[in-house]
């Protein structure tokens, strides 16, 4: 249903000198006049859609909102230059509400030296929403996009998959100082973030770069909850890898002669696991332990 | 109560050498690297606060939810350049009404060669949000702030004022054309946008400049539609037009040496009306047709 408003969207918005890339990928890329790319990005969380009262805690939800505009930028290699802020806050507790949840969004942004600029507080009779724009900067070697994967290249990701249900969702530390230095120090054909699942997001990498992918179930790295998630639901960890969202880890596409050298890099302290490689046939294979191939049909949070 | 909330926030957030203005002005400018100053505004617009459903049209509080982000843009003499928009839409019609206010919204950013760069569009099971952030560059001249109106400099508006409630809050034009002009070729000390009410919003600047103003009652210029919205309240039509908010004009400072030549500018057919002077003597005094003087207290719309 959403799909086809975004999909009336696209046919609707012409392309524009100002914007280098735009809706599609994990942020647009504005330039103009002397500049270097300027990146924005947006998300907007509701309750009862993103997180629940009063079951979450305000300062978790405050965090995350500003939190997963970071991957954003970090999917795109663009270092955080400021962000704004705006709260549809329900006039009952407000003010308590608007407290905790800024007592959740000031250490993340002071950990990434990251002004909040500005913002628009309001409240009003419905729940809580919470509208973040975050603005980047692209480095000297331009944005990372997802596009520019080929075939050939080694698929690797930070961090580890499966656990984003019982706690990461809410705690995870976007990626942006990974990315950054890996941009610099290595060459990367391609990024996105893992926002809707793994198999989910690497399909849009698929997509955007017109290949394929196959991924080996034994390089998976698993969350040490994802046993316990899988316990809980009956399916499978790998399963749960692959199609939960909210990992927030980044998925790169790395050339062949670069990958060893990348992956004996610890960027503070985040592993990094070649989970697979891009290949020409499309589609996505699985590589079970025994050797034996399954096509799998990307899954994940569908927008 | 939001007040409290604005003002803590504001002890919070450290100076930093990225953002030349922040939380206090129209929009934030934000500056790094070789790049000229980048501007960023967000207003988020709520369902039973800004505008009713069914009764107000989609169309028209979809264009609302950017012209009131490039006024913004505007009181700063900034460029547009882009902008986001991110809806949490109800679920029950969600599609119908994401078009809807796309309607709106698109015609207007064609009108000033503004690309939607970007957004984040949900469907929930609350009332209707709309959260725009515009980016803006400033000129070469730099920003137009609400600080630096100094003793002696006409108080210059454009348009009209006293109508916004009939008709112009939702069918205004953002004043981009008329400040970017008017920037260009006069000197101006300091502008912001009517958004809370002309007394209130002069009174930004009176506050931020550290300084008072006389404004006579003969010179306001009244909307066509002011006598009808004060013949249906029983107030005076100057009553509507110094403290009715959502006009969305301008507030220029204009230093005396200058402001015959700007009054003689028709930028795009809209008006310029000098109606009064700042001052030392702090505070706002009404000076009406008899030559009578009165304290008046900035009212409109407090946040």
């Amino acid at each position: 249903m959403e799909q086809q408003l975004i999909d009336w969207l696209r046919e609707q918005l012409p392309a524009h000198p100002r914007v280098r890339l735009g809706i599609g990928d994990d942020a647009a890329v504005l330039a103009w006049g002397q500049q270097a790319g300027c990146v924005v990005t947006t998300d907007l969380l509701t309750e009862g859609v993103d997180f629940l009262l009063p079951q979450d805690d305000p300062l978790r939800i405050g965090r995350k909102a500003l939190a997963v505009n970071l991957s954003d930028l970090a999917a795109m290699a663009a270092r955080p230059v400021a962000a704004v802020v705006s709260l549809a806050l329900p006039r009952h507790g407000a003010q308590e509400l608007g407290l905790a949840l800024y007592r959740g969004i000031l250490p993340l942004a002071a950990e990434f030296e990251l002004p909040i600029a500005g913002g628009d507080t309001n409240t009003w009779d419905g729940p809580l929403v919470i509208s973040v724009t975050a603005i980047g900067e692209t480095t000297e070697r331009g944005p990372l996009l997802r596009s520019g994967a080929v075939a050939g290249d080694a698929i690797v990701v930070t961090g580890d998959f499966g656990g984003s249900i019982l706690e990461s969702q809410f705690t995870f530390t976007p990626r942006v100082q990974e990315a950054l230095a890996l941009h610099a120090r290595h060459t990367l054909h391609a990024a996105t973030d893992v926002s809707d699942g793994l198999s989910l997001d690497l399909g849009h990498i698929m997509q955007a770069s017109q290949c394929g992918a196959e991924v080996h179930l034994a390089s998976l790295p698993l969350a040490p909850s994802a046993e316990i998630v899988a316990s809980r639901s009956g399916r499978l960890p790998w399963e749960h890898a692959l199609t939960d969202g909210e990992d927030f880890e980044l998925i790169l596409a790395v050339p062949e002669a670069s990958v060893g050298a990348l992956l004996s890099e610890r960027v503070g302290g985040t592993s990094l696991t070649r989970i697979g490689t891009f290949t020409e046939q499309p589609g996505l294979q699985l590589i079970h332990p025994d050797g034996s191939r399954q096509d799998f049909e990307p899954a994940g949070y569908q927008h």
